[in-house]
């Protein structure tokens, strides 16, 4: 689909043990700059529009693209870049933060099921149902038994999804350690971005490990044929949203959306013409 | 704010008696193409990211855009051209269709209210609690004395959604019979717009005249200086693009947004520098 970069390279989707150090935060691809990909990029574009427009228009399937990724990955980011030009009364990002009181009540897909695509619509999550099985394990809230009992409700939910005519595109945004420390540090810097800044952040560093190992159980449990994850090199913010949009131009493109074939009374035509009289 | 038109000559907030003839849609300033406003919109939609940004940061005001007009006025169209640059993250396009069997059990502005924009959020309204006063009026629903009474209501709901710190831009797209035809013909003729097309529209447009006066009177009730309506030709969609942009970057300027200042303990400066260890 897209050029210059191998989409199966980035794929997890056969319940394989994964090792993140095998994945470069850095990779490029076969690029060396961001002008190198600008031409590929407004064409994918300009699919993923026409898509979104057939899409809408059909209501046959909807679309899911879920990011997880460390602070400083750039969730919120790619989201701006990537999906910024969609029509914006078909699309939809939703960010999930602490659980409040009700949330928490609920069970754990509850407020993320709630606000998932309708058919026609495509819905991008900052964060999700996965923090479930990572933020709590890291922290030990949850044991291990505990966290593949959800990772195994996580994959059901996702086939539900899928059985129903969501497409589920899930994408890691995959960071260096070191990229992350530069990060932080500019929000310090700059006056504009200060406000980004939460000291908890840096407590959260130690655990980046555990992090990882987190991370690693949830790809193995839940990538699969139909819902496979992407590991996306993302420390060259270019080469994230080059290849984040080529990841899902290609998953939007097998649902083969095409416009509606409307039957329609061709004497209402006349009608028009005749309705000012 | 925006050269080449004068916000005032659009702008409705004094309550006073209102006649469209007087307006015209086909209206376009002192310009005569598109390519003549094409640098004033990209340095507003410049302004408008940027005040989006501090507005995301401050949280001290939400904005809502609402938009009304006929069928074919181009209210999706105005939200994809003019809207589609902003931060999804914080932006959100909403609705209002045919109210479903909970909507209508509530009182009319109650929909509208729950998912209008947080502090920190912008939300476009694509039709809003002001159809109970017009397509209601309209076909008889109510009578013109229940007209009043809610006209009153969504006056104080919009004051108290400003003393709230909601900015409330109002926006009526306005164009002329003829127009619209052509729009209605152009959806049965392009295979890609057809599903567009419903053959109800076609009868609404036998009520054009009781539809003007009906808005004519929600202006006059609603049009203050707090909660000011703008009339805005849209028979060319670019001329009403720029005008639409203009308005809201002018609104939100007298908000006079800034990054919030934060009080920061430098010394987590060192902190950051020493997690790594």
């Amino acid at each position: 689909m897209a050029a210059g970069f191998d989409i199966e390279r980035y794929r997890l989707d056969r319940k394989e043990k994964v090792d993140l150090a095998d994945y470069d935060p850095g990779d490029k691809g076969s690029f060396k700059q961001k002008e190198d990909v600008e031409e590929a990029m407004e064409r994918m574009k300009r699919q993923l529009e026409e898509m979104q427009e057939m899409l809408y228009a059909s209501k046959t399937h909807g679309v899911l693209i879920l990011f997880q990724g460390m602070d400083c990955s750039g969730k919120d980011g790619v989201v701006a870049k990537v999906l910024s030009g969609l029509n914006p009364h078909g699309f939809r990002a939703e960010s999930f933060k602490q659980p409040t009181g009700e949330e928490a009540a609920h069970d754990f897909l509850w407020r993320a099921h709630k606000v998932g695509p309708a058919r026609g619509m495509i819905t991008s999550f900052n964060r999700s149902y996965y923090e479930d099985v990572l933020i709590t394990r890291v922290h030990g809230t949850i044991d291990k038994k505990e966290a593949n009992k959800r990772l195994k409700h996580i994959q059901q939910f996702e086939k539900h999804l899928a059985d129903s005519g969501i497409l589920v595109v899930k994408i890691f945004l995959h960071i260096s350690q070191d990229f992350q420390l530069g990060k932080l540090k500019e929000r310090l810097e700059n006056p504009k971005k200060l406000w980004k800044f939460d000291p908890s952040d840096l407590a959260e560093r130690k655990h980046w490990d555990a992090y990882m190992q987190a991370y690693e159980a949830a790809f193995k449990a839940t990538g699969t044929k139909t819902n496979p994850w992407h590991i996306v090199p993302a420390n060259h913010r270019w080469y994230r949203d080059y290849v984040t949009l080529g990841i899902i131009v290609d998953a939007m493109s097998r649902l083969k959306l095409i416009y509606p074939v409307v039957e329609i009374d061709r004497s209402s035509i006349e009608a028009v013409a005749a309705a000012d009289e």
